[in-house]
């Protein structure tokens, strides 16, 4: 008779592993020197606050979706399902922990603090947290500076939502003047918040792109991902993500954008982007092509700038493909070889408000 | 401060409404002669038994897949998040009911009664049942019973499971002989049962196909939904469901095969594929294009039986699309016209086990 | 010796048919009161002028994708291939004419008059040529004279190609004066001319939208179809074509977009969207959930104007889907039925400059 | 007034770049030591002989495509459009060679050699022609001489097409014994020929498998490509792809499936497929997830034959993806190392009638 029942819990057992039965598709972002870049979602939900998903299943759409990182942040006072589910705080993190270890996601203990204030809302996503039950106080800045005090790192979530814009409220400055928060949300679920984006670098804060997902998530089409944090971590771990976002070594990726520093998003795209045939040739008053290589997973859009002789049909560096960059040489072209720069300004890529990124990728053409 | 409470209450429960962010698409299956055809799926899985999901997803996903019906199906007696989640038989229904009426969808309450036995698991589910919590019985019979005294329409789940190969168990005859069940899937999840198909038509069981879904469903690839039971309703709502499945008015759409009965099937097709230029004209040694248009989601497999000038290149006829059959006029045919049917035999439409469905077109050729 | 030919000749002539081994994806758009709704692409190269197909390819192409019309319109004069092909106005449809018939595509004989002009280049189609070869002049207007002396339908092709902006040059306004075209493109390729679009009005021309393909077109992703001209048809045939073009019932839809004529859109729009569950019926301080079903393959943008209680999270009636208009009934709403207007302005459909399309859908909410 | 006509016919000339206004998609298959693995197609038609595109359009699907190698391969006996197209061998290959130069393709110089025989037809391709026309004579076994004579490699196309099996016909046989060909397509458009395998190992042929294209050739679904013939070559260039051919060194690669040596098909699959989590550790009685990430874009089917303890769900290493193999630590596993080898056979890859390729793969259990 037991056997019998251990035959059946194992057969319930194999059942349920039908999660796992999907394929993880990378998608590829370059190392710059010195740190890895890891993708990250810092913001998402389960039954345990008014998420529509066991928490494993958040493991299992990460791997999926080629993430490294994700954070878990069930909001500590609002608990949709309580009638049906036990409430705990740091309960889903505990749940979904083992399936993160076996599948290599590095996963981040959290919680939303989720207050309302006369002015806004008042949404903090608290990470590294070691006791979230301790955070859970009806007053935000009590709450805020429990966290502090377990030392977690915590971002104002969504600035413009349910605002008619998002300005730097009371509660904000307040909690910003005591140290309470050292990171912001410039994108999220669908939304940007331009009026908030000028913060980062004036406030210096660490900037978070993220999902705020409640239900499952469909797998993503390839090259609209969900919006996703880079961090630039010293290491592929807890602690180099930790490292990266005190240090503020963050870039925001949604929508078909990328915001980020110059200091990180320049070396990004050399070495995502490389020229095919950097050593044109070509005799007067021909066409010339210039195959581009953009091997990372982001599409990149682009103003050529120079060389005058370049010019295109086209304005992408398609996802994990080549493309053409298309000119003529001249009728009257002097024969020999000349070096230029084939300098771009990236559309899509933003390095600051109004400030896109350029680069520079050497490039040589000799006129036969 | 109560204004307070409410507008932070309203804005989460506006964030909540994020499921219902998506579309529906459409998944055309003709009716036939007198009867309604509705796509079911009545195998499913929540957090309240195994599943992964809140109960409102199944009805999310089943509405955006263009289903019509379905029934829930969480196991009495297993309970993977006891710990955590409250079960209460019943509680999954009551909670995806509301979302169900809004969008449409018919939900049949339902459970699934899980036990082993020596032989073989033995796994039923019990549709329309009015107290499923007195069907949560130790004892097979004895829950079997339960659910026949309520009405309940049971039937037997992957017959093949965890066994070398379906048989007619002695637990099985034993319930049959007693007609605690009248339905038996024939395929389930991703698995037909050969050797079970032809009880379908010895027993007089009803046949079904389903998914048995326990995690986050994705969208379907177009041309390949999940196992869907076709039910030939007499009216589109829960008694019509519940008098086919009883007249076992039912077929198993599953991928790419369709089982079913011949009463059912023919007249499926007939009004799915029709000829867009059924009187041809051509000349003695010139070629046809015969265009054949698919108006259902079910892409059918064909092979040409008659008549003997139309060949083709391709078998298909695409879900959705027009394909072509082509051929050609002998260079000695005879002027005149002459009606013929165009014989098909369905190569993915079973009408028994080893028999293919067969379908005859009017068409005239005017040889010129 | 000769019956082995003629085996050689059948093997090679049955391996040539690959063309059509694809299938037609229907692109629903519906009829309006009175007209037949033909999708047409009048603007399309061939190796007999400075295309890479042979003529046969754009006939399979616009079967394939769901169109009822097409013309192939060789420039008379630039004809890139000339050492390898021999040129011969009207030989491109002489060649596809076979291919047309036997797919039901309506093929109109047509030729692109390709001038240039010192203020911009100047490019005609004229469709419905009896004798391309007499248009065929050096000076464009005596080619546009005979294309108007054979009956030509001639139509200004891309307006605002390879200049800052289209402007009414010198020689459209003299070719107009002298009544020797009467359409226009406002859109061609990837490009619309809003500078000219005021014209189709001021100037009573007939509008068009048209690829200009010259390489293999590839299958178009769902939703996104190539330009098309909708023409409002008496008949499914060459003379409706003709007479519709006569009598200005087009429509241009290309790049999501969709201008007309509020006459033919509006009733377009109404046959293409209508509620699922028109009828509603919710308490106070509920949701309420409207199905919207999109018939058509043109996905429709919208704003809502009424009634206040409906409100949505998306702004889309994907083509070929149901979409979700959600909403909620005021806690204080007075119970009873009030029968309202559902009032949508169509973001993407186009009654002229700057005005969108607007549409009521009658809709009753019962509050209990 | 000659300006004009300059502007003029650049803007026709720029128009007709539409062509380049793609991507290429890599399709990675990893080197193998000592080789370059090349993708290629030696089996195309344009408007020169039978098939329906100029020739550039060969090159351009190539490049898009991720293929490194093709032929143009237009019959020399068979011109379809003899009336419209001057015919002249080498045309096709002289015309697309810039592109070529442009887009890095190595552009092979080739025909197709076309008669019939009273048994079957007789299509060879012959390779690194230099002068075509010198191999267009109306007997065989003399075309087939005057290309050897001009060192062409020269294959055997379709050996099962048109006929009811492949066969050792005579007038193989006769070619064969005289070395007049050394390959030998095992597949080609859609067909595999399971009759003709065999010879490849018997009659020392170098094998291929090439697409034949008549009509434009649609971008193919990821995990779709054509039928490609894996040339593992010396060097990145022509003479790379001629010792590689001369040498035996390709493999095929069709629906799904390849064929090749051990000897190169296993250091590819070894390159190709590594673990993520090598050095696994588990407690007794728990389960284990194996992640696996194949790099190139042959999905591979699998059956695992040891260590006992993984199973798996699902039998295919997805396309540039991470799957996942799973098992479970008995009960009474004893605690420490074990070192062991992954070992599968390889489903869908061959290197012999009847054999798979098997591999083994480095792996560490730690029991805790």
């Amino acid at each position: 008779m037991k056997k019998l029942k251990i035959a059946f819990l194992l057969a319930l057992f194999l059942c349920s592993l039908a999660l796992a039965q999907q394929t993880r598709t990378p998608l590829p972002v370059p190392d710059i020197p010195g740190y890895k870049t890891l993708k990250a979602d810092f913001h998402m939900h389960t039954i345990f606050s008014d998420g529509n998903v066991w928490p494993t299943v958040r493991v299992g759409e990460a791997w999926r979706d080629g993430l490294d990182v994700i954070a878990i942040t069930d909001h500590l006072e609002y608990n949709r399902y309580k009638d049906d589910v036990k409430i705990e705080p740091g309960r889903a993190y505990a749940i979904a922990k083992p399936v993160a270890q076996q599948l290599g996601i590095i996963l981040v203990p959290a919680v939303e603090i989720t207050k309302t204030t006369p002015a806004a809302p008042a949404h903090f996503n608290a990470l590294f947290v070691s006791d979230p039950a301790a955070i859970n106080n009806p007053d935000l800045m009590t709450a805020l500076r429990a966290a502090k005090a377990q030392n977690a790192f915590v971002f104002w979530n969504h600035p413009g939502w349910r605002v008619p814009k998002a300005e730097w409220f009371p509660h904000i400055a307040a909690a910003y003047d005591e140290k309470l928060f050292s990171g912001m949300e410039i994108y999220n679920d669908r939304n940007f918040y331009p009026e908030a984006y000028p913060w980062i670098s004036e406030k210096k804060l660490t900037m978070f792109a993220n999902s705020d997902v409640h239900d499952p998530m469909s797998p993503q089409p390839a090259g609209k991902p969900r919006p996703i944090t880079l961090v630039f971590a010293r290491t592929h771990d807890l602690a180099g993500v930790r490292e990266a976002l005190d240090a503020r070594r963050t870039a925001a990726w949604a929508d078909g954008q990328l915001w980020g520093a110059e200091e990180q998003l320049r070396p990004l795209f050399e070495r995502a982007v490389t020229l095919e045939n950097p050593e044109l040739s070509a005799r007067p008053a021909s066409s010339i092509m210039l195959r581009v290589r953009n091997s990372s997973a982001i599409p990149f859009q682009y103003r050529i700038k120079a060389p005058a002789w370049l010019t295109t049909g086209d304005n992408t560096l398609a996802a994990e493909a080549i493309s053409l960059l298309r000119g003529s040489v001249a009728k009257t072209a002097a024969a020999g070889e000349q070096r230029v720069a084939l300098e771009l300004e990236v559309a899509n890529a933003w390095v600051g408000p109004g400030r896109n990124l350029t680069a520079r990728l050497p490039l040589s053409l000799t006129v036969k």
